[in-house]
């Protein structure tokens, strides 16, 4: 009882000792330490550690215990260790594993490793994964495990509840029992909360409850919308028939709903959603720099547009110095529009139905705050330079350009997400470019008209 | 069983359906439909509705229903619909329900109307949720239910098993039996599973297992990462004196899940973590104004240091076409840092025993990136304005920027933890001030001091 008080603040501590020990060569040390914790603590461990004492620390845990481990750890932590094991080592780490797990594992392998490892699995692992490999990794059927208990509709509370006595442990968070004909058909659920609260003499058919089935195909971010909003701990998948292939548990669904935020984080920022922040140096630079290239490319652009008022800048110096305020506000009033409306498509809020409404709304709010602060720059500049007409001219190009701000923003990810791109990845650089062009054009070019003779 | 197949597609159709309905009056149709329809269905319908819809429909809901459905929304349409109701009505429609889900309620409701409400709920609605209010709400406690079912060691299995039956229906996502002595002291737990699977006469305290109890001062985030880290279903809440509280069930951490992952988005972008997307344009556009205020004055401040020269500007205007690309890449490239660090904080990956090797990885990672696209900025400028001072200059530039970029977005999040700032809402400001400051004196220095006669 008292470990998870002592536990917490020690984390950080026990993290910097083993790294130290690491350090200090005290392998014996470091291996009786992980004797005493959990798979859990330990992946926690291995994913806050930098590349080099992590691997040390990788090789010193007993090859029994690395398997489960493995499913502690980060996809991309993963795919190092496995990289660095024998194809049997593999087969002996999952041996037993849940079949979702044991999929995912398999999917990270390069595609020789792949066949080996199944290869030198044992029969009933092997049809256990076979199962799940049938659907895409990001559907119902990739992520549901295939440990269903199954009870039959004719069948007294009483007898069940001998049955699985007789069966003993249940797989992990294992809430309900499905209740299903001959033919795998799933005919109901019942939870074990009913199943101990019910007469025992009561059948199964008259104390189950309609199974609200998963279809396999479905991707697993609405599985994830569905247990969200049905709070449910676990879900039964079945086919086009109707017949169980296996259920999906709330830690699954844990998991892909902090890949999915992540994810949109990540890629909101130009990042690539595995990446792991304790990768070192050489290989993380790569995976950054095509997003920086491409916001070179976005800022060419936009120096070409000003390139044709060099000799605004010549004569009136003070627009080159102005120059950047219009795209940088607009860039972020059309960021703000373009996380909420890529957040609204994420929790499933946003459809043909209110799209409409909500660029209208966006739009709205663009002119609203373009002309709060197009009114504070105006007096600012005239302020400072003394120039009412070049404040009225910053004025009016940041109100148009905060304008285009909320349309940009609000229908950009729309937009892309009709063509099947991620609006997380994509609209950002899109929007920015947008804004940034339109921004500089509007400013440099209503100064350029009224200001130079 | 074919509900969910059939419900998926025409979520958003119904939707529609129901707008069209409610502009065109037709009332009676539309509390017709909402009679089948689950309170989480319709939360997520309100929640997905512009304003005006919303208000109409909630005002269609039957009073006994609308407390079951106020726990299906958003806080903030959640405060809403609570601003327009009688204290009386309040009550009434809370009645019964979870007592965390209670508290929050009670927590959104202004001074005035919380103690109304409190004054007319029933005694024991008012002792469960009292216990909850005790703790902060983003706490442990906050967060709990008070609906344990507990039992006594010395008990056979068997007593539990007639004892439940006579109990009847057991609370939501009850996955473990809490066993206490006569002081509510957690002894340890015995879940329904172990339950349903022991021989009938053993005693429960030859079964139970060591309870992981929480204590009820734990923030909820840190409660997160433990249920994400052991894959628990629920977990039990004591004091300090080890004395059982509550529990706290995976729907609740779900939900703290996702808002910390929205909060850490939304932030980012500037944007308040309960924004409503479908809230009318009059009161978002106050929201993100801040925000936008607080870019403005950095903007003013890189204006300000670009201003020093103006006289450069006059001589050389290639200088001003090309000053906002260095800012740029810099301002991305931290906010590639920045992002990844404030993630690996709120996953609690990033502690002192590892700051400082992230801190050198970043700085390397900004100079690799800095390397790589300084040279092709320099080629590109030669290539476009025939000066290859100038993109000598212009890559030295950037190369230094972004090494400041790295070092920046590394340090600031942690540095700002460390005196209790949220680095998601307050480090994208400060890193990109300084990327833009140091971006455009370096460039422009070095521009003036080479380039200028």
């Amino acid at each position: 009882m008292q470990t998870l008080f002592e536990q917490e603040p020690i984390q950080q501590k026990t993290i910097r000792h083993l790294g130290d020990s690491l350090d200090a060569g005290l392998f014996l040390h470091v291996r009786q330490s992980l004797v005493l914790m959990s798979a859990e603590d330990i992946g926690h461990i291995l994913e806050s550690m930098p590349h080099r004492q992590r691997t040390l620390l990788w090789g010193l845990i007993p090859e029994k215990r690395q398997g489960e481990i493995l499913n502690h750890v980060a996809d991309e932590v993963r795919t190092i260790f496995l990289s660095q094991m024998q194809p049997s080592q593999v087969a002996a780490a999952v041996m037993g594993q849940d079949a979702d797990d044991l999929a995912d594992i398999l999917g990270d392998l390069p595609n020789h490793l792949y066949h080996q490892v199944l290869a030198s699995m044992d029969e009933q692992d092997r049809q256990r994964v076979a199962e799940v490999l049938n659907y895409p990794e990001d559907s119902a059927g990739g992520i549901m495990n295939t440990d269903t208990v199954t009870v039959r509709p004719a069948v007294e509370v009483d007898v069940v509840l001998r049955y699985l006595r007789l069966r003993g442990k249940l797989p992990r968070n294992t809430d309900l029992l499905y209740v299903v004909d001959r033919n795998d058909h799933l005919l109901g659920q019942i939870s074990l909360a009913k199943l101990v609260t019910s007469a025992p003499m009561v059948l199964v058919a008259d104390v189950m409850t309609e199974a609200a089935a998963i279809p396999a195909n479905l991707p697993d971010s609405e599985v994830s919308q569905l247990f969200q909003r049905y709070d449910w701990v676990s879900a039964p998948v079945v086919n086009e028939q109707n017949q169980l292939l296996g259920r999906i548990t709330i830690d699954d669904v844990v998991d892909v709903i902090i890949e999915d935020a992540d994810q949109s984080l990540m890629n909101m920022a130009g990042l690539d959603e595995d990446e792991d922040i304790f990768s070192p140096a050489h290989k993380s630079a790569p995976k950054r720099a095509f997003w920086l290239g491409i916001n070179l490319l976005t800022a060419l652009l936009a120096a070409s547009v000003s390139s044709y008022f060099e000799e605004t800048f010549k004569q009136l110096a003070t627009v080159a110095v102005l120059m950047t305020i219009v795209p940088s506000m607009g860039g972020i009033a059309g960021n703000q529009t373009q996380t909420l409306i890529v957040r609204g498509i994420a929790l499933g809020h946003i459809g043909g139905s209110n799209a409409r409404w909500l660029l209208g709304k966006e739009t709205l709010v663009g002119l609203f705050n373009g002309l709060l602060w197009s009114s504070v720059i105006a007096l600012a500049v005239f302020l400072w330079k003394g120039n009412w007409l070049l404040g009225a001219i910053i004025g009016a190009a940041m109100t148009i350009n905060m304008l285009v701000a909320g349309v940009a923003g609000a229908s950009i990810p729309l937009l892309l997400r009709k063509f099947g791109i991620d609006p997380a990845v994509a609209g950002g650089v899109v929007v920015t470019t947008i804004t940034d062009v339109i921004g500089l054009f509007t400013f440099l070019g209503l100064a350029t008209y009224f200001l130079i003779p």
